[in-house]
This record gives C-alpha cells, sequence and structure tokens, in this order.
C-alpha cells in the first residue's frame, strides 16, 4: 500500500492536499479494523503502529491531530495518550459539531481540515472537509463522498497513508526519509 | 462487500425480506469470526463496530434483535449489554426451542424472523424462518438451507450485510443515510 | 473449506482414516494460527469455535482427543477444560514419547492415530501417525510427511476440515447432520 | 512462505547469509504485524509461535540474537524473556547507536549482522548490515535499502524465513530436520 505514486493523483487534490492544517478522523474502522475484543468487561481493540508514527510525524511538521469518535471508549483514550494527541472528542453528539468546535478553538477553516471516515455518521464531516478521504473498505456511501479513498483498509496502514500523501504533497516527506537514512 | 447491488435479489428474497419483524442470530462464527481468545482464565471474542451500528438501525426503525447460542460466555454478554439487544439466548439447549419462546414472548410468527447462522447447531432455526442466511464463511449444510449467503465472512460485516438488506427492502435505508449527510 | 468433496480422497487414505479411534494433534499453529498475544505478564491464544465442536463432535462418536505441545501455557490449559479434552501432553519432551505414553494407557496403535502437526518438532510423530496430517500453511517439511495436508490454515478450521474427514469416512456425519436439521 | 527455493537467491546474498553471526531485527511491523491491542491500560502485541522456533533454532546454532524498537513495551521484555533474547533494545534512541553498542560488546562487525526491519527508522541500521533485509510488507524506502524482501509479511513468518535462509546458507538446517524426524 505504500508503493502509491503521488503522481497519479489529480492535480485538484494535490491542491487541496497542500492546504491541509488540521487532520482529524474517525476511529473505529479507520484507526482499527473496526473491531473490538470483548472480555472480563474490558474493551480492547487494536491499532497499527505505522499508522502512529504517521500522526507523529505529521505533528512534528505542524500539522495538528485529532480523533472523532460518537463511541467512548478508555481504550482510544489509552491511545490517543500514548500518541499525545492534540483533540479526542467521544460524544455522542454529531460529528460537524466536534470539527467545529475544534476549528474554533483553532482559527481552522473547513478548507484546511483532512478528514478520514468509514460509515455513515462520518458523511455530514466528510462533505464539508477540503480533503475528504473514506477507507478502502469503508460504506460505499462514504467511500462516494470522499475526493480519495484509500488503498489500505482501515486499521492496516490507511491513516499513515494519509499521512504520506499530506508530508509528499506539502513536499515534507523526502527530508524525513533523509534524516533517517544517515 | 457493501457494493451489493438490491437490484440482484430475487424477488422472492425481497418479498420475504419486507416481512421481517424480528432479527435473530447466531454469535460465535457469526457475530465473531469465530475465534475465542483465552488466557488468564478470561474468555474473550471480537465483535465488529459496523455490525453493531447494523443492529442499532434495525432497532431504531422498529425490528427486535436477539442473540442465541449454545455456549454460555460473558464475552457475548458484555456485547449484547454494550448494544443493548433485545433478547439474549445463551443455553444449550435446542435452538429451535429458544427461538420459539422469543416468539411466544413477541406473539411474532416463524415468517417474520430473519435468522443468520453458519454451522450445523443452526440448521433447524434456518429451516424455520423466514429468511434464512447463512455467512459466507458457514458450513456448506448451513449455506445449502440458507436463503441467501452473505458476501462477507463472520465477524467481518455480515450482519450488517443482513441490516442494510431488510433496511432497504423495507425502504427504510436511504432515509438513514440522508439523515447522517445533513 | 467445508466445500471438499470426500469422493477426491484416495482409497488408501480413507481405509486409514476408517482405523482412526485416537485424535492427537499439536497445539500451536495447529489449534491456532501460531500467534501469542502477550501483555501484563498474561499469555493468550486464539482458539477457533468451529474446530472445538468438531472435537466434540469426534468424542461423542467415541474417538478420544489428545493435544501434544512442546511449550506449556495456561491458555491451552484453559481451552483444553473447556472442552473437556482426554489427553494434554505439554511438556518439552520428545512428541513421539507423549504419543506412546498415550497409546500405553489406552491400549491402541499408531495406526488408528491421526496426528495433525505443522513444524519440524512434529516430524517424527507424523511419520509413525496412521493419518499424518499437516496444516495448509505448515513447514514444507512437514507437509512433505503428510497423507493429508489441509485446505484450511492453522487456526482457521484446520482442525474441524479433518475431524469432518473422519466422521465421513466413518459414516457418522451424516446422522449428526439429520440431528441438527430436525 | 516455506516452500522458497534457495537455490534462487543471489550468489552475492549467499555469500552474505553465511558470513551472519549476529541476528538483530525491529519488533513492531517485523515480529508483530504492526498492531498493538489496547485496554484496561495495558498493551498487548501479537507474537508469532514459528518465529520463535525460528530464532531458538539460530541462537542453538551460536548466532546470537537480538530486538532493537525505539518503543519501550513491556509486551516486548515479556516475549523477549520467554525467548532468551541474548539483547533487547527498547530506548528511543538512534538504532544505528544500539547496534554499535551491541557490537562493542561482542567484538562483531556490520559485516556479521543480519538486520531485519520495516519503517524509515530502520533504514540507518538497513544500510549498514551485512544482511539488510525487509518484511514484504515493509514501507517502500525500507524494501528499496534491503538486499532480500521476505516473502511472508512482518509478523506472519517473516522472521522464520530469514532464519532459515541463514541455516540454510550455513548447511544447519539440514540436520536440524533429520534430528527431529527421527
Amino acid at each position: 500500500m505504500f508503493d502509491r505514486r503521488q503522481g497519479k493523483l489529480s492535480r485538484s487534490l494535490r491542491a487541496r492536499l497542500t492546504r491541509v492544517n488540521l487532520f482529524l478522523c474517525d476511529v473505529d474502522g479507520v484507526l482499527t479494523d473496526g473491531t473490538v475484543w470483548m472480555g472480563n468487561g474490558v474493551e480492547t481493540k487494536r491499532f497499527h503502529i505505522r499508522d502512529g508514527l504517521g500522526l507523529r510525524l505529521l505533528q512534528r511538521q505542524g500539522i495538528k491531530v485529532g480523533w472523532i469518535s460518537r463511541r467512548a471508549s478508555s481504550a482510544t483514550t489509552q491511545r490517543a495518550e500514548d500518541l499525545k494527541i492534540d483533540f479526542l472528542h467521544q460524544t455522542d453528539a454529531n460529528k460537524v459539531a466536534a470539527v467545529e468546535s475544534i476549528l474554533g478553538r483553532t482559527g481552522l477553516q473547513w478548507a484546511e481540515v483532512c478528514y478520514v471516515g468509514d460509515d455513515i455518521v462520518d458523511l455530514g464531516a466528510l462533505k464539508r472537509a477540503g480533503v475528504a478521504v473514506a477507507v478502502g473498505d469503508g460504506l460505499l456511501e462514504a467511500r462516494k463522498a470522499a475526493h480519495y479513498v484509500t488503498k489500505a483498509r482501515g486499521g492496516h496502514g490507511a491513516i499513515r497513508e494519509v499521512a504520506e500523501l499530506i508530508l509528499k504533497a506539502q513536499n515534507k516527506w523526502r527530508p524525513l526519509v533523509d534524516e533517517y537514512s544517515s
């Protein structure tokens, strides 16, 4: 999934990617493969390390990161703290309202938002975001509403794929590779 | 798996789907991929969030939901409480008897039942249900007994696929998409 | 994996299957997909419910079941107790010796043993068993030593596949299906 | 993945493999599939038993084994102790520095190191190792820097595949098979 040639992106999508200053995404089905483990009263979720490194690289380049879920879960909170995510919303309120509250606090615009989702509850945010992304195994309706559909499935590197798209469009990827190669 | 065109369903199956008022399913291999995690004396199971949302959407449209397993598991109980499932049977008794006990309490008929199963223990219920569904990776005998075999495997969205089939056949899906898109 | 037509089995293999009175298998990579979860000092393994039902059906038909692992694990013990497995060996001793100890206690012969393995530590038992089976994703050397290689991978129904092969060869499968279908 | 014919390896790679005396690898995405489970404040990882046996076989043949991660995790420590790994580095320091500290303690050279990685943080070590290996699902940049890319994905036997390559190149595999077959 990491072989995608940026050259295949449309000029329009690349222009949108260069404007991204805020990276927001859903949690279940996007940062995870949509599954939860239950046992002994505990809920456990699976996250991908390469997604986490992608988000850290975005933050190092000045792009804020936030997660928006309609389902409160201590597993999500644990991972968000692990990665020092800037914004975490886990309420059953409307996702559009959650994004707008973050925009209010940061002074940013919808056009600067990249939003990644997978299901019908993400449709409102996808319709407004500067870059709307659906994961490859997302609902048909989510994929139809997206500017970009990831090659990777949710929880299997979809977030890393989008993070690299943004960093490459903003010419911030090559310097990172050079730094780690030395 | 969410791309299936309802137009491909037979007229007969669509007629059956319109009559569904009770959604019942097996747990292991249907709501899960058939695996259980064991360690430290605890049994853990993996459930899919999109299945959960599918069941919640059915309930919002007035369709009752029940799970019928022959194997008692606190992991199943935990997930059932999480989703506020209407009926939960986890006894080694006959599955047909379990369904009939629910029919007795609700005053519904077998013709109004959609039942989803995967293994030989589900055969009796599959032979009686108005809509009998087997998951895509179910036992050959279960698939032979079904009106519909899901594209998705158990635990990977099979239940969501059936929930959408019912909602679409009953003309309840489009309004939900419109609500979330606004 | 449940579609295999028994008719494709060689006459020789079918004859071997009819003689099976003792079903023995390795644990990691056979009853599981070969992975273990580690965290908080606990080791967790994933087992498949359909494998478990297959073993229970064998036992109901009078075939004893045993597991032989060279790696002690409380997760394995937990699952063995859950399924009421007849013999459980978890010592670093030779697997051939472990099988022979079971043969001594039961008065059975190697020709009556079906043994399922996946790695080089299983080679000695595979070379002696009446029916030697390797899982589909087992080591090349294990597959070469086997009379039968499963379509299913370890932990994904391989044991169920072998259980059905035995039950079908012994004409015990159809009555079970009929019983559950009524 | 265990079917690879060594005959297909280039003469140059085989020569490199014969010189390996130290086996080093990254953890997340290499010994695991890159995912972590989070819940109840505990982090859990999944390891493959066949990888573990591969490492033990290397050690039995006199090759030291070490793991180098930039992310401290008690799950990794638990598995390292389980397998009696010779060197374990889990600090955010440079990976090249971590390898050189091991070289200093053992008196070995980079040319004797086989290093397996998957992401940009491994690039420095991959550029220096006598045998640089990337897992099959590793980052494009890691695969480009490698002498060998595994058929198996990380956490699905990639380490076992490399261990067998080394043992076969050093003529140590066949005696092990013969020992277990007797």
